[in-house]
């Protein structure tokens, strides 16, 4: 069982370099990348890239996770026709009895689930089923989705859907052995920029892709060192002892779409690069000094402000993606397309799009807009404003993953997706540990992404949900 | 003599990097980067940063090479006081002729140097010069410079100073054992904006300096490919056989001076990786099939469109640099810099400051500029606009340097700058050639960037040069 063993192996060196440990002998002497990446766990079992499972008329949803994420789901869900939202689960009785709340007036009627640790799995047990929403801290995701999976249900789960390699992978074997769908809820795949610049690269706009950039890049220092903020301050906790990208869904998944990743391109390997943490440990000190609450963090191994990770594909295409969570300045995911005769960047805002040396200007940029806006902005997009969500992009992601459902379609971002784009952060900190040599990456889809299907984004057998919005 | 035997050993490598060749059998087993970086060439000899040449009252330059760059910079020099243009040279005749008319109505009649390949050593061997001014193709830089230093003359010398490690250890030894200046002449380090975001770190605007990036972001296809353009081809030839950053300086100088590499910072490693070619040579063969002229380059190993590198420096800072000169994109340096109180951004334009989380506005900009403007531009920055040069700073860089070596100033960017931000392209190709495992980066200062003092940007002891300019 050598396969197993080098796994096993390989998990206590992934767990050190989690934490942070310099992993100097782990460099292995090798032509290829410094770090020996794990096997590719055998051959594919079942293909879930473009699987189309059998349609449900009206989807029967259980959430579990209802702090910051979850109760806008909730709502969110209430405006798609075809839903039933049977269950409601939250460790705290109070958020569980408000995101009720949020459906008064509304035909969902959902039974409670609460108090007790053991209170989503009861869920998952009693009630039927058809969809389990899970946005809870990031450690419960994967136990979460392989029981949902395991108990027959599909998942939806929230970024990162994994967080270590392994992780990933039981995200992977646990959706091809049981036929459940695994999606993470990338929204960022979503919104407006990103599905234009989508469509824009299947109608050839840009030509070759030849490189992409994401980042998460976004000032949190005082939400996660908010005592009110996140339970148990688990989200500050996600940022001690480890070092690399920790939150690069967001940045990553559009440019993945873009470049069929997964479907027709793949990942090669990644190199990973941290700075130093100028800013975290000054401020647990301070607060320390100010509240006895903060001294566990006073000498907490924070990661670096900016981590920058460069990524190489088989196609030969590069992507740039960073994460700074903690550094003043705007908002950014940066969603750069470099092609071989066209450009875009949507930050720093206004998005911009160029066939050459200068940006297209207002006129010539509305007409772009106007050519290659994407079916299902057309279907969804307005009424997605109104209902909201990260100014519409939620709720295209929500509506999306249910009329799927119902129709009987493949999902757009599968169990692949969701370990590739997870993927990279464990990667990333391995990377980082290893004075940034590089690391291979694992090929998730086993052989398939060669002629998996992309994305469609042509609503294709869809597009009869309705969203119950009055005028 | 193993250091010596390591050095030759590593040179042979340092070429089949330069060249291309996958170099599977290079990477070290060691815990630290993957590819061994060569020794760091004994004790300093005498530290040239922060040296103080003995004053030249009228400073007498000769120029070699009159194609690109030269001709401007001739015109430049004819508007600085305390200044004697005594020689010009360039292989082809006309060129070197076509460059003293440019002095026409000046009071300069420089002698004429050419139409062999040792004209320009005739003219460092016959004429009394205090400067050679030194922009020809990249090949010639380091020869041109250290004959020019061994015959006791300051050299100043175009982008990139040099193209190996080992040249770049060849300028730091000469200019070390004849104490006379090598300038590389980074024009974009006296660009406004990155003049600003200097003052503007020195003073603590941006708080602890925690990330930088830069880039040439320049499509230069058409120039590169252009018969009429470089003499020889020879800026497309630099595009073949080696895949790197290979033009580092213009986006790395502004960046490295705002965080005091060199001096009281230095870069530890770097990784570098780059796409694949998706353009050249597409371009080659079509033109190929349109022009004989071109067939020599239809089967050329051209560099992939866009290098991405990543630097960590011993204080814990990262920097991000990338090269493309081949995508229809706008023009872009980057010049980022992020810390723990501030931000800025020059490119996309208009540039961008801010203290949090959005951008300054147009006032409160203008309040930055107006406290943080530094000496030099309030000195000469109008008048730098009206000769001309990228909009000024090329003359900004040219007076600077006259008024350096009339007052017995140290210079801005010193030797060690020279070698380090030239650098950082073979290393860039060796880490792209080995997978992109990273690579350490050669101390050029051995050990005295601990203590150099950082870049005077307020004048001390100068600014009396004249600017010869009627209203």
């Amino acid at each position: 069982m050598s396969n197993s063993n080098n796994r096993r192996n390989f998990l206590k060196l992934t767990g050190l370099a989690g934490l942070g440990v310099a992993t100097g002998g782990f460099v292995s002497c090798s032509s290829t990348s410094g770090i020996i990446a794990p096997p590719n766990m055998g051959t594919s079992r079942f293909n879930m890239s473009g699987y189309a499972a059998p349609k449900i008329e009206t989807v029967k949803i259980g959430f579990i996770g209802l702090g910051m994420r979850g109760p806008g789901a909730v709502k969110r869900m209430s405006y798609i026709d075809g839903v039933e939202i049977k269950a409601l689960c939250d460790l705290r009785p109070k958020q569980a009895e408000n995101a009720k709340k949020l459906l008064d007036g509304t035909k969902h009627n959902p039974k409670v689930y609460s108090g007790s640790e053991d209170a989503w799995k009861q869920m998952i047990d009693t009630e039927d089923l058809d969809l389990i929403y899970i946005a809870t801290p990031w450690d419960l995701h994967v136990p979460m989705a392989v029981y949902g999976m395991n108990a027959g249900r599909h998942v939806a789960v929230e970024v990162p859907a994994a967080k270590t390699i392994d992780e990933c992978w039981e995200l992977v074997e646990t959706s091809e052995r049981t036929k459940m769908h695994c999606m993470m809820l990338e929204n960022c795949c979503y919104d407006f920029f990103e599905l234009l610049t989508l469509n824009m690269a299947r109608q050839g706009y840009f030509g070759d892709i030849v490189h992409g950039e994401g980042a998460y890049i976004h000032d949190l220092v005082d939400l996660n060192f908010d005592k009110n903020g996140y339970e148990d301050m688990w989200r500050l906790k996600e940022n001690i002892g480890r070092d690399g990208n920790l939150y690069a869904t967001h940045g990553l998944g559009p440019i993945c779409q873009i470049m069929n990743v997964n479907r027709g391109d793949q990942m090669d390997y990644l190199t990973s690069l941290s700075s130093a943490d100028f800013s975290m440990h000054k401020r647990a000190t301070k607060l320390a000094g100010e509240d006895p609450f903060f001294n566990e963090f006073k000498n907490a191994n924070f990661r670096g402000n900016m981590n920058t990770t460069i990524i190489k594909t088989k196609n030969g295409r590069s992507m740039m993606m960073q994460h700074d969570v903690s550094s003043p300045r705007p908002y950014s995911r940066i969603h750069m397309v470099s092609g071989t005769e066209g450009f875009a960047q949507k930050y720093p805002e206004p998005a911009k799009i160029s066939k050459g040396h200068s940006w297209l200007n207002e006129q010539d940029y509305k007409a772009v807009e106007e050519k290659y806006t994407p079916e299902i902005v057309k279907k969804v997009g307005d009424l997605a404003k109104r209902v909201g969500g990260h100014g519409g992009m939620d709720f295209i992601m929500d509506w999306r993953l249910i009329d799927c459902l119902r129709n009987g379609l493949p999902l757009d971002q599968d169990v692949y997706d969701a370990a590739l784009w997870s993927a990279v952060t464990p990667l990333s900190e391995q990377s980082v540990a290893n004075r940034s040599n590089s690391i291979d990456v694992p090929d998730f889809t086993r052989g398939h992404w060669k002629t998996n299907a992309p994305v469609d984004i042509s609503l294709t057998g869809g597009g009869t949900t309705n969203v119950l919005l009055t005028d």
